[in-house]
């Protein structure tokens, strides 16, 4: 099972790849897409299209996912992040992939153990699970760990349903991972 | 000089396309781009850039152009509009255009002569405008509109070259265009 995570910016955009295997977890490869700080933005944005269209094609992920976003910004940073975001999401649906999403906190709980583990000990975390020898960057390693996170959801799913205990139906899951936020509201 | 008007959104995208002659504007097309309501977000997404791919392919226009969203609505929906926003413009610079932008109260101003015209009104000055023979669908109205809009301003500007009164030269047209709202700011 191999999965790319997304770390969405119109600046940088983090992805990381990883694989899980029976022995763990596997490093793939991570990277940022940073377009021209001089271009415009719609090129900005299909700079980021064309990247992770690429990524993906060159990777072969089995699925995606991405952080799921929960606004505490102002309206004017959640347009900026909104069309960054959607422009990966676009792609990644655009390269045959499903995206799935995981919460900052269902995040920091699978890489950290704790919903409250701060910048460092993420990264840390992520530099000790996938036996790196040094840190990413900042948005690989935010998209290295929702990696993470999916692949440990699959892991706990796994457990749940040979324990039976505190299971949750893998259509609950799929419901719960897609887009609380993202499901399209009433606009102009 | 023909020109593609896009109206973003996830449920709903709205294009137009006039062409700017010396006899004034003639309607080219207009039409909706309408993800399937049950798919996923991702898919809606990748369904409208690829749509505008397509659109901007079968009618080749000049320039493209796109409302500058002021932000007054609640951070959600700004995430809303943004992914949607955001994809439009990467497809847009993907097909090659440059994207203009303009105010909501700009394109009123441009099409019925007042900041302040209602939806009402507005509709009947596309139809007015474009000697069209009943009204266009809201969104595709309002794709039709600021693209009306940028022809006018192509014609203000010559005006303003000829008479010399309140003149604005293009790179500040330019400037004044492009993006104050969806020039990249800080995000995480």
């Amino acid at each position: 099972m191999r999965i790319l995570g997304i770390d969405p910016g119109s600046i940088a955009t983090g992805f990381g790849v990883i694989e899980r295997k029976a022995g763990g977890l596997v490093h793939v490869a991570h990277g940022i897409l940073r377009p021209p700080s001089d271009a415009a933005v719609h090129q900005r944005l299909a700079y980021i299209h064309r990247g992770l269209v690429d990524v993906a094609s060159e990777y072969a992920p089995d699925v995606s996912v991405v952080e799921r976003v929960f606004i505490a910004v102002n309206p004017r940073s959640a347009l900026v992040l909104g069309q960054a975001r959607g422009v990966a999401l676009a792609a990644l649906a655009a390269a045959g992939l499903e995206v799935g999403e995981w919460s900052a906190r269902e995040v920091k709980q699978a890489v950290a153990g704790s919903g409250a583990a701060g910048k460092k000990q993420m990264q840390a975390m992520v530099v000790r699970l996938l036996r790196l020898e040094s840190a990413p960057p900042s948005d690989a390693a935010d998209a290295l760990a929702v990696a993470i996170c999916q692949a440990h959801s699959g892991r706990l799913a796994a457990l749940g349903a040979r324990s039976g205990r505190r299971r949750r139906s893998l259509a609950q899951a799929t419901a719960h991972r897609h887009g609380h936020v993202v499901r399209p509201g009433p606009q102009r």
